[in-house]
Formats: C-alpha cells, structure tokens, sequence
C-alpha cells in the first residue's frame, strides 16, 4: 500500500513525475503512479480524491500543465496535503500551469513547486511524513548529506583541475 | 427556466458577473445566478453541471479569479458550451484568471472571453443561441446597431464641439 | 456547403489549423479552409465574414498570430460565434496573439481557446452547433468516451508495466 | 482641411489623444479627431481609411486599447504612415494595447509609439512631414530647444535651492 | 510552546501574515510570530532555523516580497516543512517574491502558497500535521464544513433577493 | 548618396536587418548599411545622427537587442524620423529591445515594429517617403498588390488541392 | 566637490532619487545632484559623462524610467561604475525601465538596483568606495548595526505586546 | 591571492561563470572560482561570504538561477560589493533568476547584471577595482579600444564587400 500517491493529468507529464518517484525511491517512502485528467476524467479524479485517506495515502503530489486543474481539484475533495507541480508547457514555459496551481482561493491550498519540480515535490512529501516519522527524518538528513558531499566534492575538483578541464570533463 | 447559467465562484465576483446579466436582459434573453465555488463545494458544482442541460440550460456562463477553475470543472461534466470569464485580481490583475481558463487542455475547451468581460460573455452566449434562434438574431442585430449610432452619436457630437468641451461634459 | 468555416491568416498556420479540421472529421461536421489575411486583403476578409451566414456557415474558427486581428474583425462584420486560435510565435510565443484575440472591447466577442487550441476550437465549434443538433450531441458524447477510455487505457498499462517500461515504450 | 487624422477607438480615449492634438497645436500642424471603433464601426473605418489619403492627410495617429484593432485595421485599407497609440488598461496596463498594436505581420507596418504616448504620436507625426516640409522642421527644432531649455533650467534651479526645497515647490 | 513558527522578513508584511495566525487560531493550533530578515539578521535566521525542531516547531511559515530569500534560507537549515508565502509588492505586485520563493533548486523544497495567502499557509501547516494528528484533520473538516455552508448560504440569499439587492447589501 | 540609413548595434544584428535592405531593393529606394554601437562607439554613433541629414539621409532604421539603447540615441541628435527594429534576444525574446525602444519619453519618439521586423521598418521608411514621393506610392501599391496576389492564389490552391496535399507541398 | 553623482533622467524622478542622497548623508559621503536628460539633452549627458571621473566623481548613481536610456548612455563615456535606478513607470511598473538598464551588451555594464531602490544604489555606491577606503567601511558596519538593532527591537516588540497591537501602534 | 572571488550554486552554471573568469584574465586582475550552493551547503556560503575580505577579495561575482538566493545571501554576510549575474534557467528564461537577484531589500544591495552577463560583472569588478588602481583603469581603457576598433573594423568590412558576402563570411 502506497503512502504517497503521484497522480499526472496527461501520461505525457510522466518523463518529469517520475523524478518524484526515484526520488522517494532513494527516500525510501512507498507511491504508486496514476494518469487521471481533472477534465476527461473528473468523476475518477473525484473518487480518486475523495479515497485517498482511507487507502492509506498521507499526502499527494499532483502534476499538470497549462489550464493545470489537477492539483487544486483533487484538493477540494481531500484534507491531505496535496503537493503541485506545474509542468513546463510548449507554449507559455509552464507560467500558465503556475498560476493555475498557486493561486489558489482562500481555504483550499496547493503546495506548490517551482516548474517541473517534481523532484522537490517528493522531498517535500517526505519532510511532511517526517514530522511524524523519525525514520524518513534520518533518510532527509542523510540526503541532505549526499548533495552537500556532492556540492564539496565538484567544488575541489574544479580547484584541483581548473576550470577549463572540469568543463571539458563535462562535456 | 432559464436559458443561460451564470454563475460564480464568490460573491465577489457579483459585481462584474451582473454584468453579464444585465446584457441578457438587454437581449430579452432569460437567466439565473448561482454562486458556487469549485474548491468549496465541488459536489455542487459537479450536480450543477452534470443537471445543467436537463435543466435547460443552453450554455453557462462562468466567472472566476486567481486559479480560476470553475469554468474548466464545469466544462468536464457537461458538453453545454461553457463561456468563462477571468475576473480581475488585486495582485496578478487576471492574467492568473485568464490562463487558468483559457489554456484548457485538448479535449474540454471553454470560451474564453477578456478579463472582466461578462458582458461579452453574455453577447457570446446569444451569438450561440442565435445559431438556432430568429429571435436572438434580431435581438443582436438590434443592439449591434444601437452600438453603431451610439459611436456615431458621440462622433458627431466631439466634431461639433471640439475635444475641450466634449471632455468637460464628461467629467 | 461548410458548416464551420475555418479562416487563417497565413498557410504557415495551416499545419495547426487542420487540427481543427481534422476533429470537425471526427465529430462529422463539413468544414472549409480558407487563407485570407485581414491585413494583405482587407476587402476579401470583410466579403468573407458579411457573407458567411447566408453562405451557410453556423461558426467561424479564425486562427491567427502575433497582432492577431483576423478573428476580431470577422466578429465586426457578422453576428455568428467567431472562435478565435491564438497562434504561437517565435518571439513572444503566442501571449501577442492570445491578448490581441481575447481582449476584444465590449460589443464584439470573441470566443478564444488556448494557444495553438484549434482541436478544442473544432469542439467548441461542435458545442455551439450541438445546442440544436442531437447529432452532433451524439458525437461529442462519443468523443468524450474515446477520450475517457483512452486515459483509462493509459491508466491501467502504466499500473500494469510500470512507469519505467510505459516510458521506453513511448519512446 | 486636416493634415493630420487623430482617430480613437472610444471616446474614453479622448482625454490621452487629446495630448496628440495639444502637441500639434503647438507644432503649427492642422489635425481633426474622430471617434471610429474598427468592431462597431468597420464600414466608416474602412471609409476613413480608404479616403484619408484623398482628404488630404499625411499621416494618421490611431489610438486603441485591448485587442486595440484600429491602428493595424487602417492601415490595412491606406499606404499613408500610421502611427498607433497603445491605450493603458485597467487590467493589463496597455501590455495587450501594444502586442496588438506592434506586432503587426509582414507588409502592413504600424509605426508605435509608447503606451499612452500619444504627444509623441504627434511629434513622429511632425517629423514625417518634416522630411518634406522645412516650415515643420523649424517647428520641431524649436520644441527641441524649448524642450533642452527646460530641462536646463530645472536643473539650475535644484542647484541652486536643493533637492528639499525643490520638492516642495513642486508639491 | 508552538507548533507552528510563522516568520516573515519585515514587519511591514506582518498585516497580511497575520492571517496565517489568525487561521491557526480557529483551527485550534499554536504558533508564534518572528520578525528576522534573512538579509539583515543573517546569524538570527540561521539560529531559528537550525533550532526550529528542537523548539517543537513541526512547521513554519514563512512570508517575505521582493527577492524574497527568507523561505528558502530557512528551508536549507532544516528539514522541517517551510511553507513560503510571496508578499504582494509595490512595483511588481509580487510576481518577484512568487519566483524567488517557488522556483527552488532541487532538493531544498518550499512550499509556495498564492501572492498574500497566508490564510492558506496556515491551512496547508494544519494539514501537515493532520497526517499525523486526528484533532487537526477534525478541525480541517469543520472549516470545510463552514466554509460549503457558507457559500451555500451566500447563493441562497443571493437567489432569494437577487442580484441588485444581494450587492446593495453587500456595499 | 542613400535615402535610409539602416544602422545596427552589432553585425550579429545583419542577418534580421538585412530584410530591411532587401525590402528597400524591392520597392526601388536607395540605402546604406552602418554597424555602430551607441555604447561601444557613442561619438560615432552622435556623428552619424548629427550627420544623416545634411548626409542625405530622410529616415533612419535602427535595430538594436537587449537594453537596445540606439535608435532612442540616435533619435536624441536628429529630427529625422527613426523606426525602431526591436531585434529578438536569447533570454528575454526582444520583450527587452522592444520596451527598451518604445517606451521613450515624451518628446524623442522613436517609430517602433514588431521583433524582428525589419522589413516592416522597410515598408514603414517608404511610406515615410511616400508622403512627398509619388515613385514611391506606386511601389508601394504594387507591392501591395503583389501581397494580396500571393495571398489569394494561396487559397486558390489550398482549395485546389486541399490541405493534406498543401502542407505536403510546403514541407 | 562630491564623490558620487546623482543623476536622474527627469525632475519627476526626484523624490525617489532623494532617497539615495538621504543615505549618502546619513554614511558621510559627498555627492551631488543633477537633472539631464540622455535624450533631451544628448550633448550634457556627455559631458557630464566624459567629465565626471576629472571632476571627482567615483561612482556615478542614475535613475531613469521607461526606456531608461540615461545610466547606459552615460555608461559609455567613463568607465567609473554607473549604478542603474530603474523608476517605476505607470504603465509597466518599472519592467520596461529595469530591462532598459539591466540588459546592458557586453563590455558596457551597468550596477543594477532594485525598482525604485535608489537607497541601495547609494549603499552599493559606498560599498564601491569602501574597498579603498576604511571610513567608509566603518560607515557602512555601523549602519548595517542600526539595521540589525532595528529589526530585533521589532521582533522583541511584536513579541512582548502581540501582533493586533503592534499593528495598531503602527497604523 | 584572488582579488576577485567568482562564486557559483551549481557547477551547471560554469559554462556561463568562465566569461567571468576569462574577462578578467584578459583586464589581467586575480581570481579564484568557487561552487557553494547557498541551499545545499548554506554554512560554508557563510563561511565564504564572511572571510571573503581577509581572504584579500575585494568584490564577489556570484551567478545563481530560478530562486537565485547566492547573491543575497553573500551580501548579507559581508560588505564588499557582490556582483549578481542571473543564470537563464530553462523554464522561465532566466526572468526568476533576475527577480530573485535584484528585487533586494532596502538595505542589502547586489549590484545585477544582464541575464547569463558574467562577462559585463567582470568588466564591472574591475571598474570597481579601478576606482583606486590606475593600472585596472589602464587596462579597462585599452579594453574599451580594442572594443571600439572592433566594431569599427567591422563596420568597415560590411561596407567594403556589402551585406551579402559579410554574412557569408560568418556562417
């Protein structure tokens, strides 16, 4: 049974929904994926929705694009904390999916990240499971400790190399 | 029974919503308000869309601001032309209003018409009516010509007194 | 004789266009294509919309781009539904052509869909003429149970093969 | 008769347009107004702008806000320069005034100015007359120096009292 | 002692944050207010950030306009929940503050409400902890429960008087 | 001796503002190209304004990117008419060149087209011409004509062959 | 004689230049102000430009709205460091006038401040000037103290008498 | 011993930062690199941004992208001038990074550049450098020369072998 559901309005957001998936994976926190429209499907959103607690789902990351309806239709019909993430879109660069998702009215929010965030919005389900699990508390701050070893280990091989060699390293 | 739904996600909307009203009247075209939020009361608003056409209802005329999915969630239960209407915001002015309606995804369109354009929406709606009414034809047709000699009227009379005073009657 | 006429403003916004043709296939409703800008042929745009109704036409789709007047000034010049397709650009993406077509002054409407929309814009068209034709209301029934069992479909394979898989083989 | 054409979509534009007529006045320059709507009013703007030229006008200044129409419109029925005027609106603060107005397509070009910027219509419109007419290039090059004069005489005057005091006088 | 920390970069922003407390009030949750600029009190924002958990904070929001940094500096000192909420500012109505708190790097989340919504801010903390705090998830139901009840009151009224009357004694 | 400067901020600026030229070719008016920065080369970019009438010149084309400070300084030393090419750029897509060319002060316009268009600025110096120039009138409404005729032997085809066939031919 | 000179593009910009000169008073710092416009006074602007680093100038402060050509144009005359104040303008705010300066083509660049943010540009001025010179250093730490007190004395206000009363004292 | 610390969050942004680097090996002045994110390693930023001056730095150039806090932050801990350069990001263009970047509070300034100018922040360190050593002002001036004879270089190819054959030559 999954704890955190990841739900995408079209199968075409799944390449960026799926960086929230390994990033639970390495976070060690149980989801499952599911493609469901707010508008093609809205009486599956609604059950969706309205199921999620009593499946055993503790938060939702919801990704959608454009007219992004998703996110903010699945929270109307659930308490749980629903993460949004704006999908970058061909035309607009996801600005449109943004303001669709963050500007929501007065008792209903979304929590948003930044534009095909979906990576952050994992971390986020996490840092709320944290609040009350000291194991995903332990997985935040070893991850926590990866990135800053990572940021250390670029930032002396690029003293050590110069910069010319580490961007050609890059390339 | 009314032939054109509007409705709104607050109250607040109310002011520029009656607007739309206001039109149809002009048009001798019959309608009803209703006030309901898609966030706040998702399972009213997915009855009065799903009813909309058993109701009577033509096409729906739906206004909201910031996130504004009322007029996208409509549009999902019903194949009733959905004509929506971006409602000015304080901070992001409708541009927030007008993506989140107007970039509806393939499938599910809604007529989008200017922020705080409920008067066009009302025009709209007859415009839609008229395809299959005489009446409303006439009805159009009326006002686009009192529209003409109102822009004429006001020509003729800045001609007539040069700009100065034409101004000063205005203010 | 067309039911829907399909206006643009140049060939090179013809490959988004014929979506919207190609959706009126779907639904069975006769269409037209016809380049005409309102700009380089002022006099031909102004025959084209004063005589779309005795023409037979029930709507006009008018897709256009940049400084998109071509919807707008069909609108001036009958009281049919124009339907407005702001066509994307390479400089500023299309937001020149969505305000040009959207933000139209009171009296005149001009019912817009997103950027690029010309699908929906085909299926709004089908909503307008399905408020006095059970046809088409048939049709755009059936359109919506493709598209709902297509998510379905999409749905069920990605829980069956994982997200992984469903990906490689979309690729 | 007119030398200059100073038409305006509304006469709610009349009081920015009128900074048009003052600064022509000023120039020696002959103009007359017209309030013309290309959407409520596209047979007599068509009219306006096929006979401009044969009116006896040089150059005409069209001032429109929203999906502001009128500029592009006349031009297309005239080879006299236009110069556009983007009207400020209340919601997106003449941004849709000027994509409307500038990014007119290949072979119909509106010569813009800022938004709001109708004085300086006026003075691009003396200065087209100028490349032919040396009684209006004596004109602009006085402005110019009335112009330099002033900005010289400020700044002598905040020297001399300060930057305190020279607020107050101005408040 | 508090549960939820809400902190913002100045105390020009406190009216608009207080909001967030208020809402944590009717939902029956404690928090305490700070006033501490990630820019002019950098050690201070270190410390409250560092020692948040240990205070008993189990989430904090955090609001802040312009370049807004105060969100996302708290964020990369702890791992607890940082909910940022994008103050309105003068001269770019908040867009600014909306950027520089949504778009986070990956792995350092914060979880953006809309432009002024601390109200939501605070929903969204109280839905953090419901995850794990059946009293909550009691009061969030209850205020979803008002909140339907209050619409559904409003649309009543609104039907019963009509429109003219509704918004006359609105005014 | 030429009768239009077309003038550049850098030659990266060429390969836009060579359709300014070629336009010229076409419609029989006589040009020169400048490469000169109004930062990099200011006192040649003052001698070249302070020079171009006496030098002959009757308008002046200025395509500029970015902070496209040229033709407004151009426009600062001359009372030739200056059209204003806003040239696209890599970040910003010209929304940059293009406020920072329209938007200036009251009482130095500069005549400003779309991105990119520097045909249109072509088209735009000619018609500047044409005010005292009938060789210049007939160009232009040949060039006009051509236009239509292309427009209408376009649809001509499109009706011919239909548009599966002509998108294939184009492509 | 001064240190750093205050310029500004138009009287009307005083009142937030002002606040630049207050800051420089309140760090010691001599300067000056002067009203020159780059476009109504090209040559002025020159040779304040050309003559400022010879008169005594170190730094040199412009603030400028819309098409804010004046820290750019003085920019390439000296190579002392221009900080750029984009004014807010009516119409966009401030954009047009922050791209106009910010977007500086390579070899010229311009210190760019916030919108209006002259007090940091007088700030950022003594920040220049403190790398070679002690006292301003320790102007600067001593008001970056003021600073810090400031906000905790608020922070210890709020909390010792709540928020609804501080508010109250501060209205 | 650097004089110059160019600083970066991400080594994505070296490609980019090296500009920086290369400009200032060019004006011949002293320069390390540093990748410290302000969000993964926000206590060595700290560090950094702290010592910075007994470390010898005299000016900080920092790039940062999205929610660009590097800049900020630095300057918040320490009095030297900080340079920010706004990295282009994918989504928004680099238009989050330059909100993010120079929209700081009163206070607390960071002397922006262009989007992606590492470039011009170099050229802008050395002007600050210049202030008080005469050869960084040697070395600035010979840049502006062989800046100036560059352009004029090129202005004179394109006028000797014409528009044609000098794009020809660049391709």
């Amino acid at each position: 049974m999954a704890t955190i559901g990841i739900i995408m309005g079209s199968d075409s957001d799944l390449a960026i929904m799926m960086e929230a998936g390994d990033m639970l994976d390495k976070l060690g926190i149980d989801y499952d994926y599911t493609v469901c429209s707010a508008h093609r499907l809205p009486f599956e959103t609604q059950k969706y929705a309205t199921e999620a607690s009593e499946n055993g789902l503790k938060a939702i990351i919801a990704g959608a694009g454009g007219a992004a309806h998703l996110p903010g239709v699945i929270a109307a019909y659930t308490i749980l904390p629903v993460i949004g993430v704006p999908i970058k879109t061909s035309s607009l660069s996801g600005i449109d999916s943004l303001y669709s998702i963050v500007q929501m009215p007065k008792g209903i929010p979304v929590a948003t990240v930044g534009i095909n965030g979906s990576a952050n919005a994992a971390i986020l389900a996490a840092q709320i499971l944290a609040v009350s699990d000291e194991n995903v508390q332990a997985a935040l701050l070893r991850y926590r400790q990866e990135m800053a070893a990572g940021v250390l280990a670029k930032d002396a091989e690029l003293k050590s190399i110069g910069a010319k060699k580490y961007l050609q390293n890059r390339q």
